[in-house]
């Protein structure tokens, strides 16, 4: 693990992800700089604060306390939903230092990007846009643990306004959580996670909005079983973050929604017409090739030429 | 659990499922009666001689030892892939004795039924088509457990032909390995099941044939998680019983596709409209359905009149 240091981390909304980051840095790093917890009421920190996850904490509202927790900060960390950037961002600006760097957590990156030029303006270079690919399914500050990021990915979307060597720190910081840290466009990012992320969650969710729509749906439910409960499990989740999601990243998601429909109605044609031949040959491509994903394996395009 | 006892049962296919049975009966059930595995080869069963889930094994293509086997017998469980179905039945009918009771294991039960009537003709009465609702991911004469069908759901279509006391023994039967036991039609059948299973296996397949056709298929499945992780484990199915499934349930299979297709395209308006409300609400109810499924609650359909 790179030695990391730092001497005031200051962090918008300590739960799962900021707060596991506070204790990974801590606990695993042992790193010692000071750590600012800041909610939208002193409330929703006190929490954190008694946890020791954090040193100290600022209400969001407290104009002179925000002022001094940003004095001096080397890292601002925004792990909020992604649809409070902007003004989160906004909130800080009249505050924010030179030398101090803003990163986030959110899952999507284009409107992120966009936020933050919003906000910042021309101190947007301060700002690296990044996502820690990483959750369970408990939330808030309790949830919090030091190992929440070791051997996960961390995507960072660097813009052409960051110093290289804002980027090291941002890296240099999830590294020393045990995560492995990527570097990819904020468009990148978003035609990535909308296919192996947002997607899913919508097929998810639209499986059970389907069987609740039949008149025998309760029937329908009594017999689900094992397959059903594996693909419906992230069904279950947050209706404002998944509703938040799918509209930051509409463009990438819709792309992937009419990819999926094309396969969709290439498998029921198949079906239809009692290609097997066809269905067998589909199924075991997917076998594969989610058997090599599961065992770490390499995994090739099937055509690298198709679209 | 309910006293059941019997003097022979003849399984075509000692895997996890005829083996489980076997098991189950008598670790759990405390019947003795004689157990007769019926394998393609003498080869097949061995392993389950080995493993003391049968009492002999004969094989299928031995006319002699088939017609000993099935001689007496209180029961034949077919529990062969369904397209065998068919070619068993044909196979076991010259030997059957018009007091065994023979019914099945497939997880689509029109197709049965049908392949029942062109296999038994006027003798279908002695056939009553089931379906335990239970599997795990290992498979073969190694993996059968004794407790597979505890607390699990087990659907028998009884037909028209069939005398209500052989339904009963039959549903005995399966009562005492522990599981609950259904009655319904086989059309209500494969229309429960292509809903609840056969459709998300066949949309998890279609996620991962998707991303493998995108040219960064291999950067998208390095960013795959929790999420993807659970959708897709039941891409790693059997493609050859899931071609079978999809064919077998074409038509209830079909109309769940459709239905399907047709709530994706209302997702899909909702995410390029920006209607954050539609998405929220339809979220909310996955999410409230999904939740009171996992911890056993009644659902109740959305609209009880709507198609």
């Amino acid at each position: 693990m790179a030695a990391f240091s730092f001497n005031k981390l200051v962090i918008f909304g300590v739960g799962l992800i900021g707060g596991s980051l506070a204790r990974a840095l801590r606990e695993r790093a042992r790193a010692t700089g000071e750590v600012v917890g800041v909610g939208r009421s002193i409330k929703s920190v006190e929490r954190a604060l008694e946890l020791g996850l954090i040193d100290s904490a600022v209400s969001l509202d407290d104009d002179h306390a925000l002022e001094l927790a940003l004095r001096d900060a080397d890292f601002v960390l925004v792990a909020a939903p992604v649809a409070q950037t902007e003004p989160l961002l906004r909130r800080i600006a009249p505050f924010l230092y030179a030398r101090t760097i803003v990163t986030d957590v959110g899952s999507t990156k284009n409107d992120v990007v966009a936020a933050a030029h919003a906000a910042l303006g021309d101190r947007v270079g301060q700002f690296v846009p990044g996502h820690p690919i990483a959750g369970r399914e408990s939330s808030g500050p309790d949830a919090a643990i030091p190992d929440l990021y070791v051997d996960r990915n961390v995507v960072l979307c660097p813009l052409p306004e960051n110093p290289p060597e804002v980027v090291e720190r941002v890296a240099d910081m999830w590294f020393a959580t045990g995560a492995s840290v990527h570097r990819m466009t904020a468009g990148q990012h978003d035609s990535v996670l909308a296919s192996v992320s947002h997607l899913p969650h919508v097929l998810s969710f639209a499986l059970v909005e389907m069987i609740l729509q039949a008149p025998d749906a309760a029937l329908k439910f009594s017999f689900a079983a094992g397959g059903f409960r594996d693909f419906t499990r992230i069904a279950a989740s947050s209706p404002e973050m998944w509703r938040d999601v799918c509209i930051a990243n509409r463009a990438a998601l819709l792309t992937e929604i009419d990819a999926y429909t094309n396969v969709l109605a290439r498998f029921r044609q198949a079906i239809e017409t009692s290609d097997g031949a066809a269905l067998e040959a589909a199924f075991e491509r997917s076998r594969t090739a989610r058997t090599e994903w599961q065992h770490g394996g390499a995994i090739k395009a099937a055509d690298e030429s198709a679209q």
